[in-house]
C-alpha cells in the first residue's frame, strides 16, 4: 500500500496535470461510463459534524475505484484544524484491494481548482487579463493557481467577507506569481471590469451583484453545494449566455443558487446548457463571442476524485514518490 | 496516523479480549446509541464484483467512528486472493481526521467469531464437550477459537462440502489446542450428540438437519448474509426453544433462512427473542434449562467493527504496536 502526503502530491502532480487529468474524468463522466452512488452523510449530532462517503467506480479500459472520506466539523476552526477534511482511498478495480491512501484534503483542493481550471481555460475570453477572487478559505490558493494556470493575467483582486483574511492571502502568495495581486474592501471593486470571476464560498446570499459582471466575462461559480447555499445572483443567471456545469445531476440535486432560479421559473430550463465533459465532447457548445458572458457551476463528484487520485498514484509510483507500506 | 497488519493485530488483542469488546458493542447498539447508515453496494459488473462501505458512529461518553471497506470477489480466488478483504478506517470522532487503518479482514474474521464466542458464552450448556463446525472457509478458524475460547470441549468434529478442505483445516490447526479435532465425512457425523454446532457457510440449502441437533444443543448460525442464502433448517428454528439474533434489523433484512420462514408464517413471529445485546442487558432471557435448543444468529453490524477497531487502536497505542505515518 502506497501512502501519499500533501507534500508527495504536490511533487507528483502539478496543477497542468490536475487539469488534464479533470477534463478526462469529466469527459469519462458525460459518457456515462461511470457509477457513483449519492455520498452517504453520517450526522454526528454531539459533535455538530458530517462524516460523508464518496465511493466511485470508472469502467472501461483503464477502470479505477476508489472512496474519499470528507468530514465536516464547523468547530475544528476553534481547533485550529481544517472544518473540512479528506482521506482518499483508491483500491484495485480488479482485486477491491486498497492500493493507496492519500491526502484527501489536499487532493481536493487541487482537483477542485483544476475544474475551475478546466472550465476557464475553455470558457474564458482568450485574452483575458483581469481577474476576480471572492473567498480566501481552504479552496482559495488553488482556485487562484488554476486561473493563472491557464491564463495570462496581469492582475488578479481578491475579495473575502474578513478583508483581514483577503490581505493575508495576497501578503502570502504575491511573491508565487507574476500577476499583481489586490485585496480590494468591496465585492464590487472586486468583480467590476473583471474577466474571470471566481466565488468559493459557502455563503447563502449572493456575493456580488449581476450588474457588476460586464460582457464578456466568465464566472466560475464553485462554492455552494448544498440547497441552502446561494453564491451567485439569479439575475446574473439570467442574464448569462451559456450556463455549463461539472455534472447535471449534482448541482441540480444540491447547489441553492442553481436549483431555486428553475424551480420558481424564474428561468426556462433551457438555460442550463449542459455539462463541460459535454463541451470537451464536442456534444455542446462552450463560448461562441467575446461578448458572451458563460458561467461554470461546480459541486463536484466522487468520479474525479478517483480519476485523480488513480493518476497520482500511478505517477508517484513511477517516480518512487511516497512511503510503501 | 497508524497502521496495523493482521500480525500487528493478532499481537494486540486475542480472542477473548475481542469477545468482551463484541460484548460492549452489542450491548450499546441494543441501547440504541449508534448511527450506522444502510451499507452503500457499489456493484463492479466487469470485474464481477462488488465494493462496500460500512460507516458507523457510536456516541455517548466513549465515542467512535469508522468506515469498514469490503471487497467482495468472486474471481479472487484464482487469483490466490481471498474473496473477500476488508480494510477498517478509524476516525477521530471529535475532528472527523482519520487516525488508523487497520487490516479489515482479520478484524473480520477476529469480531465474527468473538460474536459467535460471547453468543455461545451466554447461550450453550455450561458443560458442553463436544463442539462441531460446519464451513472451514476464511471464517473457520476464528469460529473454532472462539468456541474453544468460551468452552472446555474434549472434542470439535469439523465438516465441509469439500472434505479434503475439513482434513487440512484439522492438520493445520490440531496442535495449536487441546480439543481433538476430527474432520467428517458427512454434516450428520458432525452434528449428531454435538452440545454446539456452529455453522458458517455462504449455503443456499440447510447445511444440516434439524432431527441432527439434541435436546440442550446451542447452534450459531453466522453464514448466511443474504436473503438467497439458507444455511439453518427452517424445522431446526421452530424446534428451537430461544431464537437470539446479533441485531434484529440485520438479521430481517438480510439472513434469507431466518426471514423466509417469518415470511411463510411457518414460526410466529414471537419465535425470535430479541438480540443478544438484550441478554447482555438483562432485557431478554436466554437459556433457562440444560434441556432447551438455543440459536444465534449473526450477519454483523459496522457498530462492532467500529468498537472493536477503537479499542485495538487504543491498546497498540499504549504498547506501541504497528508503524505511525
Amino acid at each position: 500500500m502506497l501512502f501519499l502526503t500533501k507534500e508527495d502530491i504536490m511533487q507528483t502532480f502539478c496543477m497542468r496535470e490536475a487539469i488534464e487529468a479533470d477534463k478526462q474524468a469529466l469527459m469519462i463522466f458525460s459518457k456515462g461510463e461511470t457509477n457513483s452512488p449519492l455520498r452517504t452523510n453520517l450526522e454526528l449530532r454531539e459533535e455538530e459534524g458530517v462524516s460523508s462517503y464518496m465511493p466511485a467506480y470508472i469502467g472501461g479500459s483503464d477502470p479505477s475505484l476508489g472512496v474519499k472520506i470528507v468530514s465536516t466539523y464547523l468547530h475544528n476552526i476553534e481547533k485550529g484544524l481544517p472544518s473540512v477534511t479528506g482521506t482518499m482511498i483508491v483500491m484495485d478495480p480488479k482485486t477491491g484491494l486498497v492500493t493507496a491512501l492519500l491526502d484527501g484534503t489536499y487532493l481536493t483542493q487541487l482537483r477542485t481548482g483544476a475544474l475551475q481550471g478546466a472550465a476557464t481555460e475553455i470558457l474564458a475570453r482568450e485574452n483575458a487579463k483581469i481577474g476576480a477572487l471572492i473567498g480566501t478559505g481552504g479552496q482559495g490558493e488553488k482556485q487562484l493557481e488554476a486561473m493563472l494556470t491557464v491564463r495570462r493575467l496581469t492582475e488578479v483582486r481578491i475579495y473575502d467577507l474578513a478583508q483581514d483574511r483577503a490581505e493575508k492571502f495576497v501578503d502570502r502568495l504575491q511573491d508565487k506569481y507574476d500577476a499583481k495581486l489586490v485585496a480590494t474592501k468591496t465585492s464590487r471593486e472586486c468583480v467590476e471590469g473583471a474577466d474571470i470571476i471566481t466565488s468559493v464560498t459557502p455563503s447563502n446570499t449572493p456575493t456580488f451583484e449581476a450588474e457588476w459582471v460586464k460582457q464578456g466575462a466568465h464566472v466560475n461559480a464553485i462554492g455552494s453545494f448544498t440547497p441552502s447555499m446561494f453564491e451567485v445572483p439569479k439575475e446574473l443567471i439570467k442574464k448569462a449566455d451559456r450556463v455549463i456545469f461539472d455534472t447535471t445531476e449534482g448541482v441540480l440535486n444540491n447547489a441553492g443558487d442553481f436549483m431555486t432560479p428553475l424551480r420558481e421559473e424564474y428561468i426556462p430550463k433551457e438555460k442550463y446548457s449542459g455539462e463541460l465533459g459535454q463541451v470537451l465532447l464536442g456534444e455542446v457548445e462552450g463560448r461562441t463571442s467575446d461578448e458572451e458572458i458563460t458561467i461554470f457551476k461546480s459541486v463536484g463528484t466522487a468520479v474525479i476524485d478517483v480519476i485523480v487520485a488513480s493518476q497520482i498514484v500511478d505517477k508517484a509510483k513511477e517516480q518512487g514518490i511516497g512511503v510503501v507500506f
